[in-house]
């Protein structure tokens, strides 16, 4: 772009833009969309592994095939990078409503990820059901204690932005288990933090704070959690929950790193990146299979199109970001005690959705550098740079001030099977998990030639 | 917007614009996405109703859905406009491929709509190959007659835009079966016009031109149809084709048309429209219950939130778009002979996913009128108002200087269930069947207001 002349007529519709970059770009997503393997690997991930918790069997074989894909890809060198991760199990666990016949009919539930379960014991108890933190505050600790307490927040349909409702509801997964343990509750049900209707049951990462009682904590299928709250405003409703999950220490484990040395600038990072782990559900397709296949598509596009980066091209999978996020801290630490320069990072961990733009968080005068390119992207349908975000893995990284980049697909449909038993290979759509690599291969190509 | 100042300024972040607008589109989205039916009245119609091909019985039981429907969305009146429609009917079928052990093994095929079958009787014949109308120019006649031609042109994976992708290979479903017929061949294959790499057989429009041989004419599952055109060049394939499809007349059929009169301009009409009939496999939910729901939604959503339009909203719900498109030239005839002043007329048939913009055929100076509103659809996801098109329904209308507009969602995965068994209520999402909806439903205020 630098010898080329850069005219946006942004009130109209035609655009003069950098020529040789449009070239560059469409032999990209030519070579994506004819050629791409990442939709190929993802096929393989998710059906010969599939999910993979940090700590897991199928995590270790996780970092196999990563190690072998990214070296098939063509990387110069690929390499692990250990990190001390936790390991949570799950075991066998359900949740049971008494009927008013007095059977017991099971209703689909997972237990919330770090938490600690009945270590199988049955613990029959009566549910009291709050719509939400403001109702509970009000309740005194006599009504609470010994019972069930059931949070049935529910995701804000109405929000546009997906992500938006995701943080406004995401407090309860994280937070009602606390809560209630300070009144006395015996365990805690939460509503699914999900678009969704039906009734899949949604899991992902709570905590206990310190000194708190570490009670049981589980998350229901929307359409039970419907159900339940009508229950509970009827009548007395008793339940049981059985949980076997439980924190079993920690276990190294591994980011996996694979590198295209850079022709100008060797010593000088640019990384892309996904996550390697999972949810212990599904098959952790969108979530983040779909990053860390993107991620090598980046890298193998660049060495099959002999487009050699000046910077070295790194695609870090980094593993743990679902309960700890340690593997996102190994690496800046690493990068820090060996004063590596990174240049910049980009994340995919939103889902291998249709790309809509790419979220930024770097010093304004480079954001507007990167907002310039948009009519570079929008013939592929990326209209949105406006959006501030990184990724949570490489958030570690801009602490130390790297500027961080987020691919951002279409978010309508990823709380329908985030950290869910739905989030498969036949979730994904070839040419929306292609567009997404896309995408991430221009902005990559873009900013080595331009930063 | 008339009384409040807009003021976009487009090379920045920042806009103000038509505040009372935005708060209307607020509300309308509110309703929609908490309070729309859309999403349950596409699973009545797909579920108990299915697929809807003109002069079926089904297509009669869509009708009378249509109509209850638009009375229980409030409409002021409902009434049936009758459309003279072709009967096509396909019976059994089947396309089977000799193994090398002489075993006769089924492929995923299907009849192209309008086409004549065998009668039932069972077509055995050589299959040859080519990969475009130019290799098959190039055959002397010899080389065709009495042969089974099949036309293996892929859908263009590298176009970005599915529906160019459409455009060019469609040529293929339209005219293959005239080629082929005119150098004597005894009947014609077609690889399916879709991007799926699965065995998903689409079926569509054809036709015969006058005084052509009427040979049958099917299309195949794409992963079948990769393994057939191997097997042709390694040798000799036979085949066997039989089809008891056939063309039977005419029969009456009906748009269904919904009204809310205007308050202050009665006898002028926007128009908002989906086509009722789908072809006769899978659930034509996508194509195009998605868009008779939600044109259905808008007139319920502004009868609901009390905001009575100025001038009269008619939705209609149109017959035979898929084989004839005789309802949409039956709507233009009836207005052009009653004299009625059209306004406005927005179609949605290209699938009810998440909506990236509206597509305009109109003047130039209303188009810059349209546009000028897009700062108040960007906060919905919707960017892209460069693109020229209506809908096919609607067409008519345009030739009678009535200006267009055509809702354009993403078009990623259209073209894998179009037109095939897998265009199933389960393939749509409630959220961005929803935002579609709203994305007419803003567009149909605006103009009401500003026309």
């Amino acid at each position: 772009m630098k010898k080329v002349f850069l005219l946006a007529i942004l009130a109209g519709t035609q655009l003069v833009f950098g020529q040789n970059d449009s070239i560059v770009l469409r032999r990209l997503s030519d070579e994506i969309l004819l050629q791409g393997k990442c939709y190929d690997d993802l096929r393989v991930l998710c059906k010969t592994i599939g999910h993979r918790l940090s700590g897991s069997v199928q995590a270790d074989q996780a970092v196999v095939w990563a190690k072998n894909t990214l070296k098939d890809a063509g990387a110069d060198t690929v390499w692990l990078q250990p990190v001390e991760v936790p390991v949570w199990t799950r075991g066998e666990e359900f949740f049971k409503l008494q009927t008013p016949r007095g059977e017991w009919l099971p209703i689909p539930a997972l237990s919330l990820g770090n938490m600690e379960g009945t270590e199988g014991s049955v613990l029959e108890k009566e549910v009291i059901a709050v719509p939400d933190f403001k109702t509970f505050a009000s309740l005194d600790a006599s009504e609470v204690e010994d019972k069930i307490v059931f949070f049935n927040y529910a995701f804000r349909q109405d929000l546009v932005n997906t992500f938006e409702g995701y943080g406004d509801a995401v407090a309860y997964r994280w937070n009602a288990v606390n809560e209630a343990a300070a009144k006395g509750a015996a365990a805690v049900v939460i509503r699914s933090i999900g678009t969704n209707q039906d009734d899949v049951a949604h899991t992902g990462s709570s905590h206990y704070v310190a000194q708190g009682r570490k009670i049981p904590a589980m998350a229901l299928g929307n359409a039970s959690a419907d159900q339940l709250f009508l229950a509970c405003k009827a009548g007395k409703v008793k339940a049981q929950l059985m949980s076997q999950c439980k924190n079993q220490g920690t276990k190294i484990s591994y980011n996996v790193i694979g590198e295209l040395r850079g022709t100008d600038f060797p010593n000088e990072y640019l990384v892309v990146a996904g996550h390697l782990d999972s949810w212990d559900v599904g098959e952790g397709a969108h979530d983040d299979g779909a990053g860390c296949v993107q991620s090598i598509e980046v890298l193998r596009t660049f060495k099959s199109l002999n487009i050699l980066p000046k910077h070295t091209l790194r695609v870090v999978l980094y593993m743990n970001e679902e309960n700890g996020m340690k593997g996102g801290l190994a690496y800046a630490d690493s990068a820090l005690s060996k004063q590596e320069k990174h240049l910049f990072a980009l994340e995919s961990d939103a889902g291998g959705f249709v790309p809509r733009g790419i979220s930024l968080e770097m010093p304004e005068v480079m954001k507007k550098k990167v907002q310039a390119w948009r009519p570079l992207f929008l013939p592929y349908g990326l209209h949105d740079f406006e959006k501030e975000g990184g990724g949570v893995d490489i958030g570690p990284l801009g602490k130390q001030q790297v500027p961080l980049a987020g691919l951002l697909p279409d978010g309508q449909r990823y709380f329908e099977l985030h950290h869910t038993p739905v989030d498969v290979f036949e979730a994904v759509n070839h040419r929306e998990l292609k567009l997404g690599a896309w995408a991430m291969a221009a902005l990559i190509y873009l900013v080595d030639q331009e930063f």
